[in-house]
């Protein structure tokens, strides 16, 4: 209503002024929304393309447009595809081939702890694994429900409610940096006791949108309640590769739960999901993922098998890239030094964005923002005098709305329920090359003081404020 | 039963020297059950393999390793991507530019009406479009049917199960070369009365897996009868490119419908299916698909999109793939005469290899096998003597299994419930090059008269059976 009363009256001088100039010179959207990485200006790994050219196309084997290692490995990839050839199909959980080199590559992650390439399954990106996990547990009588964090990645809402599984959630406690916390999975399921059945506990680490990583204690209580619950444990790891606060340190679940030793080693049944999409990789358009199940039965890893079946076989180039993100060059090999290159300056990137980012929100009357560990997202809070909230029904869509129009930057948000109605958090990917990050900062800090005089009726002199 | 019986006794003399000389020469399996063109040994299109490998490794674009108008392609496709990497996410529907070519392409092929890319979706594969829209039409209250040919494409049945529609099977009239009759239609949808209310009625032209191709009247009488009972048309079109036999020609559903004037060109609902792994391209391992819709409301058409966005996007390799299938290589440009050649060798071999296979089969006793116009299968039929059936409840299934295990020929099958057990089809495709065809040829008559022999007790000798 308010934004509807805001276009009806005549613009002001300033706001003329804006118009015009923004008419004259249109900015190009800057979107912080989404965790698309290459739209957002990464380049990709150079191997892993390199390896795909080459299995598509293996004229280039004969020539020296690719590295050695990059031939190589498409040729030895290529001798394991039905044909020779990529597009073949391949078994309905992946090719056998690729699903043992991840299997590889999860017991080298986890010190030792053993993987079978019969416990992973390929998939179309980690939505498709994750609903047919939630097909096989909620199909029992009565109203199926899985706990889900708060906040949760964002598009795990709308999965859950087109399965028709009903969400539990449990309160991350941005007090205490994010950190999952046992009283309240108690709290969570006790409400939830004569409303619905959970049969799940969903986790995300590191946390999206949060940027928490879990410590192996907070692992272990997430575990022992799962086992007491006798929950089956549904865990998003797709940022496990994109820790970069020093003194953080990735652990998997798998991991912990097998050097806890029996009955939880034994007993607790575990979904582990992957992605090329997230972290280092950002190949979201090869639209493939994997999930590891751990102690779960054989019939039921037959039945996910028959579930899979339908898609015939996941994207065949995204299984080339998991082989690649699994196994990458080794030391000593042509393509080793660029490799690690560009992983590295991928993940300092992001530390220095994460850093100057935290720096600039803070300062932002009304913002406040937790550093975060790993991941792409800053997840900053804003608090608003109630006077803004006399404008709109969602401060956050009003805010993101007006900051996308008038200066091109899209961000998303969530409205914070448990407190005031003017309280809201902003989801900010800042995977982006360094000065396109600077410029959504600079956007930002002028958006936000025309906001602030706006709509709350406070006139702060903003230091260097521009446009 | 008949088969455990069977390895329990002893082998006999005949058996051991044919289990010796596999033992000693192990055959490579022949796999003629499913549609796998690569798998079969065909090879890839050279200029989408070369447009792909441009887009996925843009330093090849530097390079002459890829011919020019590939790497002109290639460069115009890397300017429609988020962020010029086919890394990023597409629109949950695929890129509206490729949408726009495919809309051109199907304009263009149906002479002239037309086609927006706003009514065209590219999905994961024909399997997911088919998916949203049996969920669009069959939500409703009452036990929702779509009626289905029998015989129909293989993993159809599956699909409808695990969508929880009812399949109600119209005949197609194998003694009039597999043709869809009005009254075998009308005699279906009656019999459907009272126990489902039919939403849709799924079509196959090209036929899989007959191999028959709808004459225009054959098709109208279809839209006719659709509009008559308010039914959606959901046409699989994925082999109209594949249509080899003289006086054959594929005319689209949508084509008709429009050529067909009012009432029917406003009022009949049809979604077109297509896809990248049948026909043509063959590319199974790239799992991308489209269908068109035409009449369809524009809240339904944007519902869809809704249904889809729990995709996030389709594989965007796929959707480039799809930009060379619907506009391929023009005359005068470098690729167009390799193209050109590579389509058309394709469909002689196909045509060759169909010819070959009939004559052979139809010289086999028990089986008919009529001719086919399109598409990649051929569907003979077997009678077998009463004697047969007493060995196993599925003949289908034991010759196949034999068939199999005694020559690695693998073949798909479907029993013929409206005649006594010992009758069934046999599903094979003749895709593969025409060596490895008169191999699988070879293996599947010296099989038959051993077949004949031990089951059916008949013996009749074989013209040039050899092993």
């Amino acid at each position: 209503m308010s934004a509807l009363k805001k276009t009806t009256r005549p613009p002001s001088a300033e706001e003329e002024t804006r118009d015009n100039k923004q008419g004259m010179n249109m900015k190009k959207v800057l979107d912080l929304s989404s965790g698309d990485s290459h739209n957002a200006g990464v380049k990709p790994i150079t191997f892993v393309r390199q390896v795909i050219a080459g299995c598509l196309y293996p004229s280039l084997l004969q020539s020296d447009a690719l590295p050695p290692d990059a031939r190589l490995r498409a040729q030895m990839l290529l001798r394991h595809f039905d044909g020779g050839s990529i597009g073949s199909y391949t078994d309905s959980c992946g090719s056998m081939y690729v699903r043992n080199t991840i299997a590889e590559s999860i017991s080298l992650r986890d010190g030792g702890v053993p993987s079978s390439p019969e416990q992973v399954f390929i998939t179309v990106e980690t939505q498709r694994g994750l609903m047919v996990m939630m097909r096989l547990l909620c199909q029992s009588e009565g109203v199926s429900a899985v706990m889900i964090p708060d906040p949760a990645p964002h598009t795990l809402a709308r999965l859950l409610e087109r399965m028709g599984v009903v969400p539990v959630p449990y309160r991350l406690q941005e007090q205490c940096g994010w950190s999952v916390e046992r009283a309240e999975l108690n709290r969570a399921i006790q409400a939830s006791r004569g409303r619905c059945s959970p049969r799940a506990i969903y986790m995300s680490n590191p946390g999206d949108p949060t940027g928490h990583v879990q410590s192996r204690e907070s692992i272990e209580d997430v575990i022992r309640f799962a086992a007491d619950e006798e929950l089956f444990l549904l865990v998003n790891e797709v940022y496990q590769n994109t820790v970069f606060a020093d003194g953080s340190e990735f652990v998997s679940y798998k991991r912990v739960l097998a050097e806890m030793g029996a009955p939880y080693s034994e007993r607790v049944q575990l979904a582990s999901l992957h992605s090329l999409s997230n972290g280092i990789m950002g190949e979201c358009g090869f639209r493939t993922g994997y999930m590891e199940l751990v102690n779960v039965d054989q019939a039921v890893m037959l039945y996910t098998e028959v579930l899979l079946t339908g898609d015939l076989c996941p994207p065949v180039i995204g299984q080339i890239a998991l082989d690649v993100m699994a196994d990458p060059p080794h030391p000593g090999e042509p393509s080793y030094t660029l490799y690690t290159q560009e992983v590295a300056s991928r993940l300092m990137t992001l530390k220095c964005n994460v850093s100057r980012a935290v720096e600039v929100i803070n300062d932002l009357p009304g913002f406040s923002c937790l550093s975060v560990q790993s991941g792409i997202f800053l997840y900053p809070h804003l608090t608003l005098p109630h006077s803004a909230v006399t404008h709109a029904q969602s401060v956050g869509l009003l805010y993101s709305r007006r900051l996308l129009e008038d200066q091109g930057v899209c961000v998303g948000f969530s409205e914070d329920h448990t407190h005031s109605q003017s309280c809201c958090h902003f989801r900010l990917c800042v995977l982006m090359p360094s000065d396109e990050l600077e410029e959504a900062l600079r956007r930002l800090r002028c958006f936000h003081y025309q906001f602030l005089k706006e709509y709350c009726e406070i006139t702060i002199s903003a230091p260097q404020q521009s446009n």
